[in-house]
């Protein structure tokens, strides 16, 4: 089998599936039951006769149809005979939640699964996991339940990590959010499915626009970074490295050595593969949310539009300090925009509308722009606090955006009624931002992209350099 | 009359007040009314009889009362004779939040309601400017209606601000989030009442533990940096420069020089004065959240107490690229939470309580590291997605956080649930974090204030260096 099957199985067992709703096999079945997976879903445990009033299977014996996924959440000294009964039962693929391996020292127990499902042709994620989600198919092994853990919707952005509390916390952030996302992937201890094997299955996978990765170690560093670089060519591989210093109670002065010959060898093999680096969690979904939705811009030179002169002022700022280009309109663009707006509107860059900008006087500011030859991006800067500004500007945007003819991000601070808008805009597939610099920075990060994959010269400091 | 009348007056006049919802005039009153302002609120406007069922006054002649601040929002060219109403009526101090003046190029006309105030003595902030904000006495001269901005409660952070537009989009930020706010600030063109004059009354206001400053240009750059410099030998003062690089559409390359020239001079003025630098609005915040809730640090030692491995990895790696140390807890320390605890988790640094942790587990690991001499800080990282977490370990941080031993702030990554537990506890001083980066970041600004205040050499690159 491929990988696909773990993300599009035609059925699936829940083996360890439990009636009461604190245990992880109880949220796993409703998980299947609710998400909208399409095909069976058999619960397998010896000690109920029925789960939310479906009938259980005692073994995988007994369940009626061919399974092609396992599920595993049974304690760690039984998966070796779950594995077992899933040969027989010839599943193609076994996620294995349960922990109690290798991480506690139990390697003997681990191997003894490896060897089982070879024997058998099993592919396993985990042990030691928090397995996968996808979203479009309905496949969800996260035993964290609903309310406490928002799932996004379907989109483009991938993401694979190490660890599941990492992705279990991003996946709630980024559903609260109104981000979306393709897939998701924790391999825990790695037994058979790596990081490398999920990285290259990303690549071709067509749901997947983007692929996120958080890393603390790598196995096979060789064969990580030459699949990476191989991706990075038809998309982006973000990549967030954890533990680029020596964990643990010692001062700075007595690892500093250490810390820097790692970190500077990281750096080097993800600038050397492509790889865009992201310097903490919320950097990699923003580079993520950018480069997922955005087209590519044809040169550096930015555009900002606002309402609030400080906002503008930063930007700028951020703008001329990541390597961007303030962008310089062509007179005929400026000319017309002078001659619709009021007098106090600034026609330069940033385009400042003040706080009396209304949504057409965005809606023309934005269309110019798009327009313009002298303009490769686009930044929209929408403070909703100010009088005039009503909802109304965001069906602008959204429409503006929805012909992806340049990059346009917007920075939105404020409070619920702001954030309701950023939402709403985040589901059309446009990025949002509090802040300038954040915002700015993924800008950059798209350029750097662009530029790396036609073959530019890539001397910045972002590391995405194909050639 | 001191800058205090400003934000206590004992009674208020909105010239300007209006019936139409959609004008200032009529926010500015609202505000008053709704906000708990203890004095009476009088509308001054000639062409209404009553506004929101309250008298209304043609004139300031005509006030019953005596009048300590106005709040002026008529068109410009009618400042003056309200300016001339306003002197003969006593008033002591006046917002102007009209625009029209300076800077669209009437000076003449700022000049002459500068010259009508002086010669009456009452002080001026503005005009052009969105005012002031104090929750604790009900001054709100803030436009944008409550429903569009949340007002933050009462607390410690004052904010001053060249700019009216970020200063709204922040104060709506911050009262969504829970983060709570002393006083906000903003002086528009200076005309009379400036920064300087501002950072020197928040410096000896006793509601105000931290100062914070967006700037874009310094008129009297001597006078600021000294003032700055005075006020932060009792509390921080932390200042956004905005406007570093040349404004608007020059290539990078032709303005690189000026660039880092007037990056670096403000750089080594706030560095020389004592002020704490951020980069961005979210850093501002960040550090002031921060600094003015904790207690001073003894030391750089952080002690990381996390659920989820990963993020705990991804603070070790900040603390130690911020100059900060990782703390090592005392063996009896060790040995007492080894006893207590589970076998499977690690006792050190960070302690990883791991996805079974328990409040009670909390509760025993933040107790420790408070009560251990060799921590000087805590950085609690709660996932709340993890099955066993309930909200009462929410009740146990703000109980330890309550005592103000040690600083402790957190770090909790999700959507509405986590949002929802981090509010709750921002509402009781303690700061929280999305974002082990941003979180380290402020932990390393506060050991720099303390340590400079203290008079301890400051080689970092935070930039507060009293002596």
């Amino acid at each position: 089998m491929t990988i696909t099957t773990f993300f599009r199985p035609k059925s699936v067992a829940i083996i360890g599936a439990s009636r009461n709703q604190q245990k992880p096999g109880h949220v796993i079945y409703r998980n299947f039951l609710e998400s909208g997976f399409k095909g069976p879903v058999y619960p397998v445990n010896p000690n109920a006769e029925d789960i939310m009033g479906h009938k259980c299977y005692p073994n995988m014996a007994s369940v009626p149809g061919s399974v092609d996924l396992a599920v595993i959440v049974v304690p760690a000294a039984s998966v070796p005979g779950v594995m077992e009964e899933c040969g027989k039962k010839h599943v193609k693929g076994a996620v294995v939640i349960s922990g109690g391996f290798r991480e506690i020292g139990n390697t003997e127990l681990e191997e003894q699964v490896k060897s089982i499902a070879k024997k058998h042709g099993i592919r396993v994620i985990g042990p030691n996991c928090i397995g996968l989600f996808d979203p479009a198919s309905g496949v969800d092994t996260i035993f964290n339940p609903s309310y406490k853990l928002t799932r996004p919707k379907p989109g483009a952005i991938s993401f694979i990590s190490q660890s599941g509390a990492v992705m279990s916390a991003i996946m709630d952030w980024m559903g609260s959010k109104g981000y979306r996302a393709a897939k998701f992937a924790s391999y825990g201890n790695a037994s058979d499915v790596n990081e490398a094997d999920l990285i290259g299955w990303f690549g071709a996978d067509p749901d997947t626009k983007v692929i996120c990765v958080y890393l603390e170690g790598v196995k096979d560093g060789r064969r990580f970074f030459d699949t990476a670089k191989t991706v990075c060519k038809t998309k982006p591989v973000i990549a967030l490295k954890a533990g680029i210093t020596e964990e643990g109670g010692q001062s700075v002065s007595s690892h500093t050595g250490s810390l820097a010959g790692q970190f500077e060898a990281y750096h080097a093999a993800f600038k050397q593969s492509g790889v865009t680096e992201a310097e903490d969690l919320e950097q990699l979904f923003d580079y993520a949310r950018v480069l997922s939705t955005q087209p590519l811009p044809k040169g550096p030179r930015v555009q900002v539009i606002t309402d609030g002169g400080g906002f503008g002022v930063l930007a700028t700022d951020f703008i001329v300090r990541s390597g961007l280009m303030m962008a310089k309109m062509r007179t005929p663009t400026i000319n017309l925009l002078k001659k619709s707006f009021p007098s106090y509107v600034v026609v330069r860059n940033p385009i400042d509308l003040t706080g009396n900008a209304t949504p057409e006087m965005y809606g023309q500011a934005i269309q110019a722009a798009l327009d313009d030859d002298g303009v490769d991006m686009v930044l929209v800067i929408a403070l909703f606090q100010t009088p005039l500004l009503t909802p109304e500007v965001v069906e602008l945007i959204e429409e503006a955006s929805s012909k992806k003819k340049k990059p346009m991000i917007v920075v939105s601070a404020g409070g619920d009624y702001t954030e309701i808008l950023k939402k709403s805009m985040e589901e059309k597939d446009i990025p949002t931002f509090s802040s300038s610099q954040r915002s700015v920075a993924s800008l950059a990060a798209l350029w750097n992209y662009a530029r790396c994959k036609n073959g530019m010269r890539c001397p910045s400091p972002f590391g995405t350099c194909l050639k």
